[in-house]
């Protein structure tokens, strides 16, 4: 059929240019590439490979990651509730354990059925689930009515910065690099990204000081900043902040009065360092120095979709608010309930992975020896991936930290970046192209969180398995650096 | 713990306004206290009824709508792929046939996990399936390049006008009354709703005139009117609009250069009347007289919460947009990528139901007959809901036309507008607050929709079963009218 696109009401130049601002590469121009080259492989196109590796994006069972079986056992009871009416058959051919089908038609008589709407909050049976995860890890109280279930962390990350954003004026602290839906989502509700930097030459540490050295600024810039994003563990870095860094960062929060965003959805994925959560650390000052921390608003993000669990497809989390003022919570209800409820069978899902099998129920060991095996062979696959970047030449990488990616240093002859600028492109995402073309390798260029003017990265997940794809690319690198050397 | 309000960085007043604004009755103050009333009747509180009737929303599996079997029992499959292992047992166990077993390999084959992100339009082969059904309903090519996939219609209203509405004189025209989620994200983006009456007096007509009518005053205005929404069955109406109309309507936005965000998601919910899609009207437009619409936008949404389906809390849904700039296109694409993609386990859902089980199939004769009871309750339980209206005094009803609601205008005493002006409350808001008290049925006040000046009504679902809820409305009404007379 014939367009006639001056005639359109709809084009580039006309729709909402904060929607055009936005950028994503983690889902972007090389990820769109490499969805075609995988249809290319699946034709037997002649390419230099035989298979598609998306490092690009953090999704363990696109891979090779298995789902926790007590997990799925119980969500098929919950989709098709009729299979409890033969508990026998479910026992003797499925292997399901007594606790799997307890927990089945408890979440049935909590959610009625997966099939209809919940509370726009989540189920409160859920909630209550979160609240009691939340104080046996933090060891202080925890309230349903401040837990919000949303569709994946992303979700809550778009409800709250919506709330906060009031003004074209408004900045957001935001550590660089990043993981960009914050960046992203700046831009979409045109409001401003208040960068500091993360410390590369420390473990890519969270340093107070250049988070105040940047409100500053931006403060005398005109920008009204309102709150402050932490990642926690570090997305794409890994990095664990140390109890003394959060310490500090909820002092200057204070301070200043900035929201606390505490993005915390890699908390088990931790291989360097601990695990602290800001809930605990705020609640220890508030303890300690009364009247110092009372006003400080904190929200922690949670996710299933990453730890041990890697349920990306089921788009589940949740956040806690902890210290904001009512009205606002009934603000952020209301957003919650024009969305109508997060996914009923995710929710289900988040209560499992809050409240997974203890010591001494059936389903323990198998689900224990699971959650061992996965957490392992991340570990492994991390280090082999660490002991190749390694050995390649002008490559600089931190030992695994955490989190699901390695976010090395590339350091690519003058040729090469001359290339890059001949070509019209950044020069880490020139070699990340060309990785792509020569390899099926998709990851993503250091660019797509942000970096120090002058520096050059890029972000790989370690989730692929076997070491075929690491050989692919450590020859891959060889010849890069010999054609541009 | 003590709180220090005035020391925190977010109170009501400096939030975003756009927020703030934003209204939505349907899950409002009604339905919150509804809630609550819901937790008092558990405790045995002593009220004059025994269970809340949460009448206010389309939420058919909160009430007692079963769901689909097959639907359920494929899910189950792709939710806990372990069960595939043992055939017989899902056979002569659970009453499985294979048509179910090979859709659920089917699905899973597509999707590889319902744990991994999908891509962010959703899995191609589910796409590929719902352009089949899109082309067998309408008799008109589908490309599944223009099929995206979403959490539900209400998520993908959200990213089409977030891309449409570039600026604070960004105009939609919509309908009065209209399902609220409209005007709601129109505040949220900082956009203006145009309203446009429906006319009451001939069934809830979608009158070109009066939309052309309001296009003008708004334009006079210098709002820059971009788009306009159709809802095809109405929400809350229930009324199709006939061929000629839908054919009128596309007329004008060509004339007009506006996009048509047609929600036709109660396609299947007609009593009265014959669902015609925009797709299919503009299709033969195009080919009747050529060039002459070869430049109209069109969204058409559906969503499986609606129908015979009823899956609200699985969150599932699709878009087709015909027409659009493909530069466009891939700015929404950018957007629903940010987001990462849509529950996965819904999109599996979706397929099935865009493509049942078929006559010959297995599992047709069951699927069927499910589907026909489905539908032939509704019919059943409109019309003792419409009858009861019929003899209520001072409530003016037309016959059930379709979707899952009733829209009755009120003509209220004096005297109850009275009482409803000293407690601070409009008259319809009123009535319902005390409906709810004393029945515990939860409606939705006409003001939540919009209404004509001077006009009063109620939005009340026709899901709930029985009568007994209808007989307690009755006495209900009597006892008040009898109080303001």
């Amino acid at each position: 059929m014939s367009s006639s696109p001056g005639l359109r009401s709809l084009n580039i130049n006309n729709i909402n240019p904060h929607v055009k601002a936005a950028e994503y590469a983690v889902r972007g121009e090389l990820a769109i590439k490499s969805e075609e080259l995988r249809i290319r492989v699946k034709e037997n196109a002649p390419l230099p490979f035989d298979s598609v590796i998306s490092a690009n994006i953090g999704n363990p069972q696109q891979l090779d990651q298995k789902p926790i079986t007590f997990f799925r056992q119980v969500l098929a009871l919950v989709e098709h509730p009729k299979l409890l009416e033969n508990e026998e058959a479910l026992k003797s051919s499925f292997g399901y354990e007594q606790d799997a089908i307890d927990r089945a038609k408890w979440l049935l008589k909590e959610v009625g059925s997966v099939g209809a709407y919940s509370q726009s909050m989540g189920a409160p049976g859920i909630r209550q689930s979160v609240a009691n995860f939340l104080e046996k890890r933090d060891g202080f109280a925890a309230d349903k009515k401040d837990i919000y279930l949303t569709a994946g962390a992303s979700s809550g990350v778009h409800t709250l910065l919506h709330v906060i954003c009031a003004k074209p004026e408004t900045g957001i602290l935001t550590p660089i690099p990043q993981y960009p839906l914050y960046t992203a989502t700046l831009s979409m509700l045109d409001a401003r990204c208040v960068p500091y930097y993360l410390d590369e030459t420390h473990g890519w540490d969270t340093s107070v000081p250049g988070m105040r050295e940047a409100y500053e600024k931006a403060t005398n810039e005109g920008t009204d900043v309102r709150a402050l994003v932490v990642i926690n563990p570090g997305n794409p870095t890994g990095a664990s902040l140390s109890a003394q860094d959060i310490e500090e960062v909820i002092k200057f929060a204070a301070e200043r009065k900035l929201v606390i965003l505490a993005d915390e959805v890699y908390q088990t994925n931790v291989f360097i360092g601990k695990f602290h959560s800001f809930k605990h650390a705020l609640r220890v000052m508030q303890r300690r120095d009364p009247g110092l921390y009372d006003h400080v608003e904190l929200a922690s993000l949670n996710s299933v979709s990453k730890g041990m669990v890697g349920e990306c497809g089921h788009r589940a989390g949740y956040y806690e608010l902890v210290g904001w003022d009512s009205e606002v919570q009934d603000q952020i209800y209301k957003l919650a309930s024009i969305m109508l409820c997060p996914p009923v069978i995710g929710q289900c899902l988040l209560e499992m992975v809050v409240n997974p099998p203890k010591e001494g129920d059936a389903s323990y060991e198998m689900y224990h020896k699971e959650y061992n095996t996965i957490k392992d062979g991340l570990l492994e696959r991390a280090t082999a991936l660490y002991k190749a970047f390694e050995q390649m030449e002008g490559v600089e990488v931190g030992e695994p930290q955490g989190s699901m990616y390695l976010f090395p240093t590339l350091h690519l002859p003058k040729k090469a970046q001359q290339a890059a600028k001949e070509a019209g492109k950044k020069p880490d995402d020139f070699y990340c192209l060309r990785l792509l073309d020569a390899t099926g390798i998709c990851v993503v260029p250091g660019s797509g969180f942000g970096q120090k003017p002058g520096t050059l990265h890029l972000r790989t997940t370690f989730l692929a398995p076997g070491t075929d794809w690491v050989s692919r690319w450590t020859k891959f690198h060889k010849d890069f650096m010999k054609e541009y050397s």
